[in-house]
Parts: C-alpha cells; structure tokens; sequence
C-alpha cells in the first residue's frame, strides 16, 4: 500500500499566496498525534500537521480537530475551504457551531466504546465493593476495619437484618439495571454485563423491540425497580436535565446513579441533594459544570465515585479512533455513504 | 415441606447425661446465624443453635461451624460424636488439624465462587482504571491533576512512547491473561473476562485438554508473557510459595499479580521487594502473615490494591453456603456420594 505524503504545515501553500492548489485532497491532523499512526490513511491524500500555534492561514479540505475543544478551536480561525470535519471524538457538541453548517461532520463512533463501557463495568463494580472505603482502611493500615463494612452496607441500602457472616462488600450478580441510552456503548455496556446475570432494562428515546428497548417517556415508572441507573446517552436539548430531583427520589434507597455520558444530563443541585441526603449513591465521569471547580461540593462526597471526564481514554484510543476516520476518509473519496455522519453540510 | 427441628443448645441432651439418645440425626450450627436461612434443611434432622460462649458438652452428629475458625476452634472441645463437618466456607485448613482424622469434611464449595471471581475482576479493572489515583484527585478537588495519569502510566508500563490524547487509564480488552488455578472459581473468572476478549491461558496441578490447561510445571515459561496473572488456586504444601522473587522476576514490567487464593502462596518478601522496585503491580486480598500487622511494608505501596479477606463476602453469602450445606447434608442422608468432601473419615 502506498503511504501517503505527509507535509508539515510549516510548508504551507496558503490560498492567498496564488501559488496553484494542488489536486491532492489536503487533510489537517494536530500535529502533536505520532505521524505514524497514519500510515493507513488513502495514499491519494496529503496530509498535512498543524502546529498547536499556527500563525497563518492554510488551505486545507479535511480537518481532523484536535481531541480537546479549546485546542481545536483556537485553530479553527486559520483554516481555509474546509468541507469535511472527522473528528477522533464520539462527542461533537463544539463543532456545529465553531465550523458552521456549511460543512460535513463526522464522528469517531466505536473510538470510545469498549473504553467507556470498560469504564462503567469498573465504576459499578468498584462501588459494589467498596474499594473507596478499603483503600481507606489500606492506608490506615488496619485490617480490622474491615468490619465497618458492614454498617456501611446497612447504612447505605437500608438492609438492616442481622447478617452473619458481616457483609464486607456486594454482588453485581443478579443486580437489577436500567440502561438508559442504547447506542453503540449502551450495546457494549450490556455486552459487559451480561456474565453478571443482571436484569437489565433498557431505555432509549423511542421504544423498539428484539430487544425490547423502552421509551423515555418511561423512565419515571422504570426508576424505582432499579438497583443500578446507567446513563450513557447524548447530550441534547431533549436529555437535559433528563435526571433531576424528581427523578432521584424515584431511585431506591442506596441505588448506583452511573454518569458515563454527559454532566448536563443530571441536574447537578439534585444530584448534590440526594447525596448530601445518603439515599443514593452515584459514580460520574461527567459533571456540569465541566472541570468541576475547585471547592465544588460535588468533589466531598463518600457516596460518589468521580473521575475527571477519562472513561474513554486509553492506550488503545488513538490509533483506534484514527483508523475510525481513515475508513470514513476511503468511504468519502470513493462516494460511498459514510458511517458516522452527525452534521451534513448544507 | 415439613420443616425441620430447631432447637436451642440451651436444652441440650449432654451424651453424660445419660439421657436416651434421640435417633434423630443433630446438627449444631453457630447461634449467631439466622434461624430462618435453614428452613429448607431436610425435615428428619433437629437444629440446634450453638452459642458462642457455649458451656457444657454437647452431643451432635453433624457440625456447622462458624465460619470464623477462630470462634470455631473455642467451640470445638466442647462437641462429642461429630462424625461429619459441614463448612459454610470453600477454605477449610484448619479443619482436619481441629477435628482429626476420624471426621468427613465437606467444604461449600461454590458459595464464594462468585464473590470473589466478581472480586478478581473488580480488583483488576479498578487497578487499570487507575481508581487509587482518581480517588485522591476527587479528595484533592483537582480536575486537572487527571494529566499526572500519563506520567503514571509510562512509569508504571514502561510504555515511553509519546502518547496524545495523554492516556489516563488502561483498557482491559485483549490483554494477555495468566490464570493461575483452575477450579470452579478459575472457571467462574474466566466467564466474567471473557467479553473483554482477554488471551486466557490456564494453568493447574496437572495439564488437561479442552480447554487447554498447562501443568503448574509450565509456569515459569509462562510468566513473562502475561499482562495479568491470577492466583486462585488451593493453599497445599505445594503451592507453598509458588510466586516467589524468580516467578516475580519473570513478569513484564507493569504486570498486574492478583491473589484472591491465600496469601502463603505468594513470597511476601519477595512480592514487597517487587512491589518497591516499582516492577510490578499486584492487589491482592490475602496476605501471609494474615491479618496483615499494623505497620507491615504491604501497606504502603500505591501499586499495590490491598484489601483485607473480603472478597467472599455477599450479602448472598450465608443463603448460598447454607444451602450448599443443606443439599450436602441431603445426599449424606440418603446415602449418595457427597459432593464437596474435603477429608474423608477413615
């Protein structure tokens, strides 16, 4: 296969300068991402490396942005003719409206799945096991701590029998969950889970079946059988707020809110509320607003599992989501439909 | 179904006594266990609760021990005419050395299985989420602190390459999988990693087909290519210090040692020494000495997840193993081959 030319954009050919644009389709790509990780791309395109500090303009056809919105959009003002935006992320809210509708966008679906849903799988069975508490009682040093476990358990899910033999930590075996959202991580989360046994419901925004997938405009009677809530659907006008105090005080006491999706979707002064309160617990990857802020009372509680926004990543996300745009690049000079259109340009 | 006789050792019928035995076979289970989990215990034996403190010879023929050995060994010399022992517990070495050779053991196998293959896996996704590290940022309250993953990552996998996006956690998916033991728990393990498509190779005490499984013999040639090796085999004589400083020195740089076996199978010294040379990673939930002392090294290493013997822990421990015995106790009533015999009576 022959590789294609790869040109660094300190030898632009700027439309302005009146040199003749070559016929060569241009395609721009952050210049700190390893070159090779685009040895695959067509061989009939050029492509070309943007410096993060691009001091002028340059002409190119195809943009890859940068993977962080602030980076990608302080390059924006320099390009020229740009049709086709394929972006490396599966989120694309920042693009419409930085690139306007005149142009094409693509996403990189399938570049975070198995990384978020990963991510999910772990936060739930973290939580389930208490790991937050025993890295407590690692630290302190004191095996026999352990034994706190068991008020925790009470405390938390209102399970107040007598148990003996103590109950140090929980089972996802057998857990009741709900889905919500059902695109192409909500299908690998399931994929996941299915070794646990779990009874898994599923909600998206309209109703389908084989398998049966429940409409939103159902949430609010699924809410109260679950044990385990997971949201993993994007973020739209529609979803905004979808979770809010009503929606928490529909949970089970001790029930697992999982954020994997967007911060927006959960209403975040609810959220504070219901953790503040112990009726549920919850574990994000997401928040509103985003960085949560230093002294945010979000970052204080026990109860929540929190990472900062880094389900997807992974050792494994580059070259997965690069390779992701170069099959949509050979789909798009070939005049094939392409996969992960999520903007068409006007 | 009639149930059964329960009956309080507060009316014991001292075999001293010389009360006329009952020919209604007893069993003495820990008082401290609800009464309610043995309702499905078959209808011709009389329960009797044991207390803690109990301070009088008792005479039973079926024994139920608590599952903490050391509550259970104080009641021991008490009891006369045990000719069977029904652990509630899969570990049962202190057994035969309390009760001598003239008793049957039978062992729940079964009744942790998925406790602590959940836990195995909780324990290996946690390590590669990075959860110890984004634990102290949400305490710290720090967002951007998620960059000083990257520099974890290099050091700890010795991956030098310039990665961007920065990586901020691993992935799970298709790593190379060493499992070490390959009883009903390993079998258990291996379902819940098979969606993450991992490269599973087993070992145990003797090399079987379908699946494949090498002998223990082959495990130093099969160390350096794993990523990940689990330790869920028995603690015998044998397995005595199977991981000791060369099996530690025959992992990859970065390799994760899960123990969800017991801690004498692992060289503590040598594992302290591995884990402060920064080679490789462990979690582990034995250890030997166990309880692990206030003040011992394993406490303090940040590549290491420790908890403290609380993998088999389940609100669904005691039903299950309860059960367990139950239909044990059923085939040694109706003469049929138990199924979890551990020492056989001679």
């Amino acid at each position: 296969m022959k590789a294609p030319i790869i040109r660094g954009a300190e030898h632009p050919f700027p439309c302005s300068m009146g040199v003749r644009r070559e016929p060569m389709m241009r395609v721009g790509y952050p210049a700190i991402l390893a070159a090779e990780l685009f040895s695959d791309f067509p061989a009939e395109v050029e492509l070309i490396a943007l410096p993060d500090d691009l001091d002028h303009e340059i002409e190119i056809d195809v943009w890859i942005p940068d993977p962080y919105p602030t980076k990608a959009m302080r390059i924006w003002p320099r390009l020229r003719g740009v049709r086709l935006v394929l972006s490396l992320m599966a989120g694309t809210e920042w693009i419409p409206g930085t690139v306007g509708p005149r142009v094409t966008i693509c996403n990189a679906r399938g570049a975070h799945n198995i990384s978020t849903a990963e991510w999910t799988v772990s936060a739930i069975l973290a939580t389930l096991k208490y790991f937050p508490f025993y890295l407590d009682v690692q630290r302190g040093g004191v095996w026999k701590r352990r034994f706190e476990a068991s008020a925790q358990y009470a405390r938390i899910t209102g399970d107040a029998r007598p148990l003996y033999p103590p109950v140090m930590l929980e089972e996802l075996t057998g857990k009741r969950v709900l889905l919500v959202g059902y695109g192409a991580i909500g299908k690998e989360i399931e994929r996941m889970l299915a070794p646990f046994d779990v009874k898994l419901v599923r909600v998206a925004r309209s109703s389908r079946n084989e398998p049966t997938v429940h409409a939103i405009s159902e949430l609010d009677s699924l809410l109260p059988q679950a044990e385990i809530v997971i949201l993993i659907l994007p973020s739209t006008a529609e979803s905004h707020h979808l979770i809010g105090g009503r929606q928490l005080a529909l949970m089970r006491q001790g029930a697992l809110l999982v954020n994997a999706a967007r911060g927006p979707i959960v209403d975040t002064d609810a959220l504070v509320a219901a953790l503040n309160s112990g009726r549920i617990r919850a574990a994000l990857d997401v928040t509103d607003p985003e960085p949560l802020p230093e002294g945010h009372p979000l970052w204080s509680y026990p109860n929540l599992l929190l990472t900062p926004h880094v389900a997807g990543s992974s050792p494994q996300f580059a070259p997965r989501s690069v390779k992701t745009a170069a099959d949509e690049l050979r789909r798009y000079l070939a005049g094939e439909p392409m996969h992960n259109v999520v903007q068409a340009a006007v």
